[in-house]
């Protein structure tokens, strides 16, 4: 008998039972295709159809303009947190960056292995509980671009909406809050996610660049993070995962029949609103972040008595709601939605 | 009703159906945890076991000594293409390598993009059908390390033994052969294998990698591919290809219970024997590969009237034999076993 605990976690996070049942039936056998996914070659004409499916409906959600391309990679946010200066920094000395968490920090180490890094600004005094705003910003026109991390998994901070930024080309991580909103995907030189949080199995990388911007990749880029390469040949320079590439496609068609961005993020707003209401309307849980930028995605909380938070935990999980702990650098508890 | 074809692609490879069967029971939830393996975090108890155990297993199969770690990585062989002149270069100017087939001429260019490649031996001019034999390598003693293929996939070309280059580096890209043979893994600096071809799912790579080269990588290169840091962190320096590495498990645990490598070796040998010896009993079927290095894992052939090639596909497609055709780049037909 299965019974499925209430997951928490920030990822890999819950996938839709109903994919995971459409999973279970395609195994051992996709269609009538006399094999599963998992051993299908990715160049086959059935592979080819499952994973242009699933980029044509990524580009229905989103509404994704035809001068963007969409890859499917490997390596993750981290990997793009290398590919994005290697690809992006042409003959610029200078990346800025928006440090709003510790995954900026993550991203910000990361690219100061390939060139100067501007901290555009930083909500790090604040412990990471606001985003500081846009008048605060000191950009370089110079750089090669501005990247910022559009929702802090750790801190509970999202961005609500996306900043101005004049001419300056704008690189988004959206691992963890892609498709929960609508975003016009045209304000973005690049918008990237791992898709482990939103978009289903941990694996695969979703990469959404224009066009201009392919083709300059730095000499030192390792063929599998070169935006071009990739671009050239459908994502499919090496074998790509093909099984999370799958599995991704099964979740997207899912988010389709629920009625697409709007009606998730109706949810969304319902979910977090609840959880924040309660928070606020007690005196026990408290949540530090600044109301004007709480994340819909991951709502992080405190008890007044920390010490309850083991005996918290514990009772969590007798009721089958499970990966409560914040992350294991701020402490605390936190709910992934 | 399932009725699976013989599936003689080279990889993404047929996966063995008590596997994709385990797999399916596992879905939508893996034993008693309330969740599949897709939604595990992959620093819980329930993965990290998972984990755990493939490389347990992994170990004992291929007597990998304890001086030797075992990483989990993204990218594929082509990835590592990159990672092994990035993290092995150090202060040497030179990278020595051997070219017996498309795929060393894949690592040989992605390698030249990090310093200067030396060709210690080439089969080109015999149309990849060859080894040069070992008296007619050139090694420059001072090479960061030699890097051989052992076992093209294309040109159905497979090293018989391990070759002996003295004190230098050996590296060696196993993606098509690893576990098919015993293999003695102390000889080597570095083994690495895309998972798709002879593991399991494509979105997962190996690399078995001696202690005293990890931490000397370029400053350039991305923190997923730097052994230090995937090695530091037990490959989740940031989230893994999870349900990969459980599929990966699942197959590690089949090979073992069919009795382990000696089991494996001695069907392939059955297999390519019986190919070979019907090909070469027959005037029509021909393999153009020097007998001595014949592959074990891939069997190119050519009809003496190349013209009926495409009658032949489709009366195997009738018999349930499918991806039967040569590699694109060489066309005639080939059977990976």
């Amino acid at each position: 008998m299965v019974s499925r605990f209430y997951n928490f976690g920030p990822g890999p996070a819950t996938v839709p039972e109903p994919v995971l049942n459409k999973a279970r039936e395609d195994l051992p056998e996709w269609h009538s295709s006399g094999m599963s996914v998992i051993e299908m070659s990715h160049r086959g004409k059935d592979f080819v159809g499952i994973a242009e499916h699933a980029e044509a409906i990524l580009r229905e959600l989103l509404a994704i303009p035809s001068s963007y391309r969409v890859l499917f990679l490997q390596g993750g946010a981290t990997g793009q947190f290398a590919a994005v200066p290697l690809n992006l920094k042409r003959d610029k000395a200078k990346f800025a960056y928006l440090s709003t968490g510790l995954w900026s920090e993550k991203a910000i180490a990361e690219a100061k292995r390939y060139g100067e890094v501007q901290i555009v600004a930083s909500s790090k005094e604040r412990g990471y509980t606001a985003i500081p705003s846009r008048s605060d910003w000191n950009i370089d026109p110079d750089a090669a671009y501005l990247h910022y991390t559009a929702n802090e998994t750790i801190g509970g901070v999202e961005f609500q909406s996306i900043p101005e930024v004049e001419s300056l080309t704008l690189v988004a991580d959206m691992s963890s809050n892609i498709l929960s909103r609508p975003v016009d995907v045209s304000r973005f030189g690049v918008i990237y996610a791992g898709a482990q949080k939103n978009l289903g199995p941990a694996g695969i990388t979703l990469v959404i660049v224009r066009e201009d911007l392919i083709g300059h990749a730095h000499p030192f880029t390792p063929s599998i993070l070169d935006y071009k390469l990739q671009a050239d040949n459908g994502s499919m320079l090496n074998t790509p995962p093909t099984y999370n590439w799958y599995l991704l496609g099964l979740v997207l068609e899912w988010i389709k029949e629920q009625g697409g961005i709007p009606a998730i993020e109706a949810r969304n707003i319902r979910k977090a609103d609840k959880l924040y209401a309660a928070i606020d309307a007690s005196s026990f849980y408290s949540n530090p972040v600044d109301p004007a930028v709480r994340s819909r995605m991951n709502v992080p909380f405190l008890l007044a008595k920390t010490d309850l938070e083991k005996a918290f935990l514990a009772e969590a999980k007798a009721h089958g709601l499970v990966n409560l702990e914040g992350h294991r650098s701020v402490g605390g508890l936190r709910a992934s939605t």
